[in-house]
């Protein structure tokens, strides 16, 4: 694609999901998305053929972003247990500050409203966090009687249903101390040696 | 009510599950709620001014029906740790065998959508569990170091993620097993003594 080509549908991922972060997909207008974007609706149309194909490069932008804040994570050479730790801080603190993140996420809870298929994601990030756990594993630090693909399949679950009730009860005010909650509880089932990870300190550390 | 307009209520909220369960909030039209709920359109708008009405009182009915289930469950007197696992695991049972629970559910995760304020069926959960896990407390299953309110968030937004991403991975095919292996990642943060609780036997007693 030519530069202009890529940032005309960055201008329209942007704009499209503070439209979509706001009044969801149903309620979402193409008009909304153009004056948002600053975008001309023809250039709009040259480029999506639909409302369904922006949410669906929204959804896709969001997962490559949260995809590369996770390989940069992983990329640094820590163990593996507090590299999936540090995946889960990190994914909560795209949740606070990135309007494409928080846009993907709604417009996946949303996805039975225009038929998309959003196994994708959540598949990758079971098998990602599945290799994580076999890797934490022979490092020591996770029990050798986990079964990884099924502790993974049980993170991202958790991990979905928590950041989405803190949306729902308190606008995810409180996200970042739901998910290390949820570390504490999950900690006793996987760690070798619970005590030996702080929670506190490893969601403190890069606040 | 007079009987005859609480039999035409119920069949709305029966019909309208149905196409809400299929179809989403956005797609569902009043017309197929009327077919399927065999209520002319008279009768429909006789008792509810719009889709967003009826939307509300099949996510109320949800509600109400899960109450149910959960009142008869705490209700046998049993201790409170094997009562909440019976809970998670009848509110599964539930989500395969009624149409209306699963409707419900779908329109909580739609609600944003029609604007509707959900939050009061996750603050109910979560203040009944916070109590349960007090009386487990007291009982002497649950760790006394446990924060009742804490974990009673935590398991109701973890059950929903459970079975949000069952649906959407399997159609619900493996949510029992999902919730069941929930409860294996749980225990060890919280029961006294996790080996005395065996999630397969509980969970196998009345499936």
């Amino acid at each position: 694609m030519q530069q202009r080509a890529i940032e005309t549908r960055s201008s329209v991922i942007e704009g499209a999901s503070k439209v979509f972060e706001r009044a969801g997909y149903g309620n979402a207008s193409l008009s909304e998305i153009s004056t948002q974007s600053e975008v001309t609706k023809g250039a709009l149309y040259f480029h999506f053929k639909s409302k369904e194909e922006i949410a669906l490069a929204v959804i896709e932008a969001q997962h490559a972003r949260s995809r590369e804040a996770g390989d940069k994570v992983t990329s640094r050479g820590d163990k593996a247990l507090p590299t999936i730790l540090e995946c889960c801080r990190v994914f909560g603190q795209q949740l606070l500050d990135d309007v494409v993140v928080r846009a993907g996420i709604r417009l996946t809870f949303e996805a039975s409203v225009f038929d998309a298929d959003v196994t994708g994601p959540y598949q990758d990030w079971a098998e990602t966090m599945t290799q994580m756990t076999a890797q934490g594993q022979r490092e020591g630090d996770i029990k050798a009687e986990v079964d990884p693909a099924d502790f993974a399949r049980y993170l991202v679950a958790s991990f979905t249903g928590v950041q989405m009730v803190s949306n729902v009860l308190t606008g995810r005010q409180d996200v970042m101390e739901r998910i290390r909650q949820m570390w504490d509880f999950m900690l006793p089932a996987v760690a070798v040696d619970p005590s030996r990870w702080n929670t506190e300190e490893l969601f403190a550390a890069r606040a």
